[in-house]
């Protein structure tokens, strides 16, 4: 393939990144009617901002953490607590994602968990949060034999990229389903395409743009750290 | 990893691509009303039948084609054939979906083309076209020189995975769409999780593991022809 610098990727990714969150931010406030803390439609708004934010974009940086040149040099160790501690943080807004949405539900008397949406959001936040505590396990914790290592690697490597693929998809059908619920009574239907739907719609596909980078940028044999197919897993 | 023979986990996958088939058939036939291909609620009853079946089925059924042990031995170009005939058959059925929804919205007076759903659907369609006619234009014309199809393998694969998941984000966020748009008014709404959302929300679900599960499969190293990383392309 085309010889492709990774820094410049990297600062290309780190801005659409901020994009992404600077749309759903944008969408929610200017059409929305803005945020806050307390059961009302505003508090359902911290949804889909915390879930591109932390599902998305900081999962995406948590996920390319061994792909910084700098990784490739020296002990592996703070590179190992750097990608965990994103990785947390991602599972954290997430966490509170999920509060936003199911405390707007519950004080609108909303039943919760009944469209594919939500199993589909639920079940790859219940992945990453295995995914989380299982790599915590075998690669920070001292005890965890090599052996256990080597074998629960590809495991890791290859649900790290399911789990972004299965946020991608969440954040797609969440957007969908939350224009139709919107843009119908007393509004332009989203089918009349009002500025609105353009925008969400936009934001959409930039969310599906940034993960098949990160993708890109993870299946990419010249910028994988140059012992990450040998068996060493140790600190 | 664990060692896993690829014959009993193809019939498996075999076997779920079939249940989904079956599952998408039948909620159109017993909860929408059957088919039909005269404009109707019925003509758009074919859309998430021949998507799935296409876009889905087949297509993960073409990308590993080259995973089957018979492929690894003997000359690669039947196989090619194989890959390229079961990707078109794919791209057929794309297109008859593609066909069964604009003419039941048009039929209507629906305006096409709103949703982020149908802006990413449609999106995945024109990358596989783009990416059949780069293959058969790379791989199976004889006269493609040999450092095009090595500079040109790679993008094929990565973009071959990245299509897969597009295509499931569309199945679920059409899934999600069509149930909004169905269960409302004269009918028990979705959020009381009717016996139609559970069967439909779980065909989302089914779609999304046979997606993992290819791409899995892609991923798999022992599963890959022996030959599969060398620059060598030639038919």
């Amino acid at each position: 393939m085309l010889d492709l610098p990774f820094l410049p990727f990297c600062a290309f990714l780190g801005g659409l990144g901020f994009v992404c969150v600077a749309f759903v931010s944008a969408w929610c406030q200017h059409w929305r009617g803005g945020f806050a803390w307390d059961g009302s439609a505003q508090m359902f708004n911290w949804h889909p901002v915390l879930m591109v934010t932390g599902m998305v974009v900081l999962y995406g940086a948590a996920a390319l953490v061994y792909r910084l040149p700098p990784a490739w040099r020296g002990p592996k160790f703070p590179w190992k607590v750097l990608h965990g501690a994103l990785a947390l943080a991602a599972f954290v807004l997430a966490v509170l994602g999920l509060v936003a949405v199911f405390r707007f539900h519950n004080d609108h008397g909303t039943p919760n968990m009944y469209s594919l949406h939500s199993w589909l959001g639920l079940a790859t936040v219940l992945l990453f949060s295995c995914q989380w505590v299982a790599g915590f396990s075998a690669f920070l914790l001292p005890w965890a034999p090599t052996w256990l290592r080597a074998l629960y690697k590809p495991v890791h490597i290859f649900f790290g990229s399911i789990i972004l693929m299965l946020s991608v998809a969440s954040c797609v059908s969440g957007i969908n389903e939350k224009l139709f619920f919107s843009l119908k009574n007393g509004t332009m239907a989203y089918k009349l395409l009002p500025p609105e739907a353009v925008f969400a719609n936009t934001l959409g596909l930039l969310i599906l743009l940034f993960g098949v980078l990160v993708l890109g940028a993870l299946a990419r044999p010249s910028w994988k750290r140059p012992d990450a197919d040998s068996p060493d897993s140790c600190q």
